[in-house]
């Protein structure tokens, strides 16, 4: 049931062109502009703090990533998730560095006081440091082997209410009930920044699409960027990072429900 | 007469190498710079609000696109308009999301109160929001279908004595006067960030490099940006966004006078 | 003895894996982090003003890019400088746009008087308006012929007791009493923008991992940069500036200890 609702996401995405407003790291912010049009929707980063309140409100979904939290940044953040909780549009927060940056734990513990967050998306290393759990990481890199991966992502989600997806090797996407774990992906994934803000914003465009069910949406986000990855890679080229980079593009856009459904490695546990 | 001055801007340009500042948003902002390096021209992003007024006097052309409008930009870009009015410098501004967030036509306002702007280059849905005519937007993007289009460019123009150019299926350039419509273009730069951001930055390239006639320039970079998203889309995997972002700016570098002489499609109407 | 050791850098960097902090311009913060990724270091680009202290102490080198200098960039790069001083973190500095806009070497006089700078890399133009010699620019570009480049360099070298390394058709790095020139890279290099802050990176990742030796560290990153160029104008489509950006970090990526003594030009003077 949830399986099948899963494969109706992507082609769901591509008629509805969702809004997202996201509000994220000046690393990788082209690249998620990119892919967000790339998969079909429609990416907008409004990030002033005097327009991101009345923006957020013509949203259908917001992804917010803390990688570069400048001031401005943190200001429209907040207005962000304020205006989406007043109307129920979902919440995409990508918790970047908050391992190796304690204080980004307490600006995470104000915005979620500023409204709710629906789906916290992040590397196993800062998910685990949300939920107070120890951790290795280098940066904002995950250095986590990640045996009890499960167990502390269901634990954050239940107590927090909300989705927990880490990625890795191994996905793990749970609501703290259902728990699904993904096993597409390449190693090239990790050979080039953003990655993870892309599937983090590319997350956003499903929910966008889908409110009712942000728990599809999410894990159909994942299969996306993983059998994209795997496509890519194969290319001729696609074993080096500056090429992959060009193919993971091309290959989010080639993607349809078939494709996704023959190509899905989900696992539920 | 114009025809011709038009096929002369990019030999013109290329001899000049002019200096472009360019105040713009964070998510395209690699993007200008490469197509600018590309057509010729020499780049500099300076958006420090202590820095902007000086550097712009230096420049020969001024850029400014409000996409992601953060505090310290409004700050420079209303020094950069201060020193280019001082200078006669032309300034092409990119009026980004001001259908969805009204809050920039009100720093639009005030920028024209800084100094004056020579070009207005927006969508439709962003031209029409400046003249005060309803239209459909969605975040960034026009969703017009701009029936009414040349007659609302031609007002705006004679109001505000400035070139109005509207980017969309097909392009009007006009001065009130004078008005171009370029049929170059393909629909392949709607799935890419920044082709618009792009196109504003190549028209100040232009402008700065031939200050005397700013409608042959605007329509000379129109006509470029056609024009190569048309080569662009030609190449084999030119049909993916990935793929065909890269073969834009390869395109650009390959444009000649004769190029855009043999293959533009202009009418003047 | 020096020359030996630069052809370990690499391998050496690659073992490492060293953490890079870097706080750079908004127009190739992308490129910067995937080509520090492809060489195989680990970058951060933590520049928010109550994080940069803490977070520079975790790291393993520092890049200081100002090319666009936010005023909370500045509070963030004087607060990295501090804690690379007080845990001897190599510091590299890239002093971008200084010889255009004079109020930026008041603030790199700043930066220094808050700790050590351990490398200066720039233009020919940019280092010699930071000693005191005339030159000639276009924005950030170099317009300088360099007849006196190596004296300036190991003049400023031994004025702020630093390596100073002036990128441009020959490169020229020293440390005041050695001084090796570069003769590798391509033209195209200058056709792409950041390839200098690209190569400022990497300067910091190769230091990140051999803080005991940073002017072979400095050498190799300059080797490295020019030989990856080299290779990627030589791919079939390299004469072109999308598809040679493209092909660069794919070069990087391929390099080894071997490839850079096969290629090297390096001359000591």
């Amino acid at each position: 049931m949830l399986e099948n609702q899963i494969y109706e996401q992507l082609s769901n995405l591509k008629s509805k062109t969702p809004l997202v407003e996201a509000i994220t790291n000046y690393v990788t912010i082209n690249d998620c502009a990119n892919i967000l049009l790339s998969i079909g929707a429609s990416p907008a980063m409004c990030e002033s703090a005097d327009e991101a309140y009345d923006f957020t409100k013509l949203a259908n979904a917001v992804y917010l990533n803390i990688g570069t939290l400048t001031k401005e940044q943190e200001l429209a953040m907040l207005q962000a998730v304020k205006a989406a909780d007043e109307l129920n549009i979902p919440v995409i927060l990508d918790p970047v560095g908050c391992a190796a940056i304690p204080r980004r734990i307490g600006f995470i513990d104000k915005l979620r006081s500023f409204g709710k967050v629906d789906i916290i998306k992040g590397n196993l290393g800062e998910i685990k440091s949300l939920a107070g759990v120890e951790t290795k990481v280098r940066g904002v890199d995950s250095l986590d082997k990640g045996e009890d991966g499960v167990e502390v992502c269901q634990q954050l989600a239940k107590d927090w209410k909300c989705i927990v997806a880490a990625s890795g090797k191994i996905d793990i996407i749970t609501d703290g009930e259902i728990t699904a774990l993904v096993h597409n992906g390449d190693d090239m994934l990790t050979k080039v920044t953003g990655s993870g803000c892309m599937l983090g914003a590319l997350t956003a465009g499903f929910c966008g699409a889908n409110t009712d069910n942000l728990l599809a949406s999410c894990i159909a986000s994942f299969l996306s960027m993983g059998i994209a990855g795997e496509h890519a890679a194969q290319h001729n080229r696609g074993c080096y990072p500056g090429s992959f980079r060009v193919f993971l593009i091309d290959e989010i856009y080639k993607l349809t429900d078939t494709i996704l459904r023959d190509k899905s490695k989900i696992e539920f546990v």
